[in-house]
């Protein structure tokens, strides 16, 4: 077998088999096939497109590339949650602690944010000594005293898939949902789990703007994950506008302690408890999702759920005080107010953080954590001239006249209140 | 500008302009642009293609990228002639002597043979003495002093064709109309020719299959030879079987000066004369195309080809004593015949000569030049069992067996002589 020709097959529409993709990932993660062979086939693949049964092998070859948790000494199912993220998305902070709480194991290996999205990992980091860094014996270890823990990538965690990535990154094929898939699916099949809810986001703040893009790759993830043995459900969820209230990292975990504490906007409450009823009917832990619901909202209403979470941090290194006392988390020394003049185009919102430090525009950006929004208003809220429609904390005063008119300029705001739709969860597939 | 955009804009199917390609060729041939994002890139264009202009503007880009032969002090028009290649192509050794003595200057930059097809640089080099390997300044005192010269590609020429090659020999994004077309024009026109003659084969022993592939790469070669300001007409010829009677590099050169001596088959002194007059035409020494093959005849005829041929090979260190004793020119230990037993498959037959060590199956191999094979029935010959179809010369009789199968399955014999004409020259484009 060699890689020019499974490069020439897949330039040519070909189906490669099982064999064709674990060498072309075996071989490359290895280093024997260069850079520049596989930067073709993905080009390759970006433009013809793959199969379900080979994107099923890609999935498992990247899986099968490092190592692959074995968590069947700990009690109970083992379930986790993807999402593929937008503004203000911080459900896992929420659902982690409910989910575990009531009695299933959540192994969550997260990510970084980039360009307009934030990630999980830097929400974490906003909590002092919280540490996101933990072997994966450490991993486990959390694990087995709590039933959640929080953790990035390792280098023992679908290596192939690491490289792959950095490759994509450098040659324009990034966009594809075969290439997302299974980036997403091996990482997520190597935490040992045995469902996964996904929570596919779709809107001017999502990756996915329409959202036949979004059931087609909540579709081509189920049927993966399926033909690897896991049960798995996708909602297709709202990203028209920020989830909840809080954008920015310690405002977003500030945020997440408030539904935690039985508060917190509607919006990021109700999605929340639906994504934990959904994992606690896929780990067999309810019968129905509905009993889920009701197991998720007594988890809160209990206090179960915050108490995990202040377990949770603790085992991880992190100040669990600031559950108690959210003023520990960092706060930036200026606030403004963004006031009204014009739908919102929300990943100009994430922009707007990143402009300010609160995000990363390059890999290597560092973030400043006290940096946040808070939105006052909602698709459909009437706004009276020179209300205040969000506000800015920052520590960065210079950059702020670029914020304000990034926030400005992307709220849309007219004579009547607008006529479509935007409920929070559109459709649940793979049921 | 950045790369990874340039690669985005083709792999959605974009235009590119001529700054872009600029960028891509200039920063890749300097290593500004690593081997992944030019893979990506290449195989974006071989499966989304180039308009007429973005291939112009290719084809400058790798011309510009090294030296351009400056010619004009030499008298009269510099005309060339470029063959997609086949077996038992050897015209560029009759046709060069030729249109030398005939008053043009004829300024060939050839390649090496790879796969079934022989390279005018190997047939060369089985005259002893004879060196390919001429700086340009030693290129252009031999054409100053008898009008003809025959190097290979020096690292002068072209250097981002010699670059981007190799990459897409490793990438599966070799056979593409366009970038063959860039590949070939840009060291074409590095020799500052006024005017070129392609001759675009056809049929089972060459690249092009089918006649309508060979018109379209005649068209796009035309169309940016023009574009760049030169003459530049096309035949498209026969390849269904070999090119005269000869194939292998001694072999060759001997038929090649059969054909100088006024004798050698008709189908190879017949192109030769085509492709020589329309030389004689597009470099303005003779007023029609009729007029170029009466001349190109009375070069022939007066001994002024031949003697040029020989002026040719001692101006390059070559012994010119093989025009007169062909039997100088390396000769095989063994010969022997092909027996008759089954249309002839021409590809097959190159691959047999490669079996012997006549031809290279890899860059690196070492070439036999004695090695050969001679054609004792054309396409419609009538053949009587156990007749001799074909004489093999060789040294390796280890590698007998497998060559002479490989002939005689290939030679296709049935009771009715075929009905398809096999015309030489099947159509002239771009006149």
């Amino acid at each position: 077998m060699r890689a020019v020709d499974l490069i020439r097959k897949k330039r040519d529409s070909g189906e490669h088999s099982r064999e064709e993709i674990d060498f072309l990932v075996s071989r490359y993660t290895r280093g024997d096939i260069p850079d520049y062979q596989m930067a073709a086939w993905l080009m390759a693949v970006w433009i013809r497109g793959m199969s379900r049964s080979e994107l099923t092998a890609l999935t498992g070859a990247m899986l099968y590339s490092g190592e692959v948790l074995n968590l069947s000494d700990l009690p109970g199912k083992k379930v986790d949650k993807h999402s593929t993220g937008g503004i203000g998305d911080k459900t896992s902070l929420i659902l982690a602690p409910i989910v575990a709480a009531g009695g299933l194991t959540v192994p969550m290996i997260s990510g970084r944010g980039l360009g307009h999205t934030g990630g999980t990992l830097d929400k974490l980091e906003a909590i002092p000594g919280f540490n996101v860094n933990l072997s994966l014996e450490q991993f486990r270890a959390v694990l087995k005293e709590c039933g959640m823990g929080l953790i990035g990538q390792t280098k023992e965690i679908a290596p192939a898939d690491k490289k792959i990535y950095a490759l994509r990154d450098a040659t324009s094929t990034v966009e594809n949902i075969g290439l997302i898939c299974g980036s997403i699916m091996s990482k997520k099949l190597a935490e040992g789990i045995d469902a996964l809810v996904l929570d596919v986001k779709v809107g001017s703040g999502a990756f996915m703007k329409r959202e036949e893009q979004a059931v087609n790759l909540a579709e081509v993830m189920i049927d993966t994950g399926k033909r690897m043995g896991k049960k798995v459900v996708a909602l297709i969820t709202d990203m028209d506008q920020p989830l909840g209230r809080a954008a920015g990292h310690a405002n977003e975990v500030a945020e997440c302690i408030d539904v935690l504490n039985g508060g917190g906007p509607d919006d990021l409450r109700d999605l929340s408890l639906e994504l934990s009823a959904w994992m606690f009917y896929l780990g067999e832990r309810t019968k129905s999702v509905d009993e889920g619901r009701r197991l998720a909202g007594t988890m809160i209403a209990s206090g179960q759920a915050r108490e995990k979470f202040k377990q949770g941090i603790r085992l991880q290194g992190g100040d669990q005080r600031v559950v108690d006392e959210p003023q520990r988390l960092p706060q930036a020394h200026f606030h403004a107010d963004v006031p009204s003049p014009a739908t919102t185009n929300c990943e100009q919102f994430g922009i707007a953080l990143a402009v300010l430090g609160g995000g990363r525009e390059k890999k290597e950006d560092v973030i400043d954590h006290a940096v946040g929004l808070q939105f006052h208003k909602r698709i459909g809220d009437r706004v009276e001239q020179g209300e205040a429609l969000a506000t800015i904390y920052y520590n960065a005063a210079t950059r702020l006249p670029e914020a304000t008119d990034l926030l400005a300029k992307n709220f849309l705001i007219g004579q009547q209140a607008p006529t479509e739709k935007h409920p929070l969860i559109r459709r649940v597939i793979g049921v």
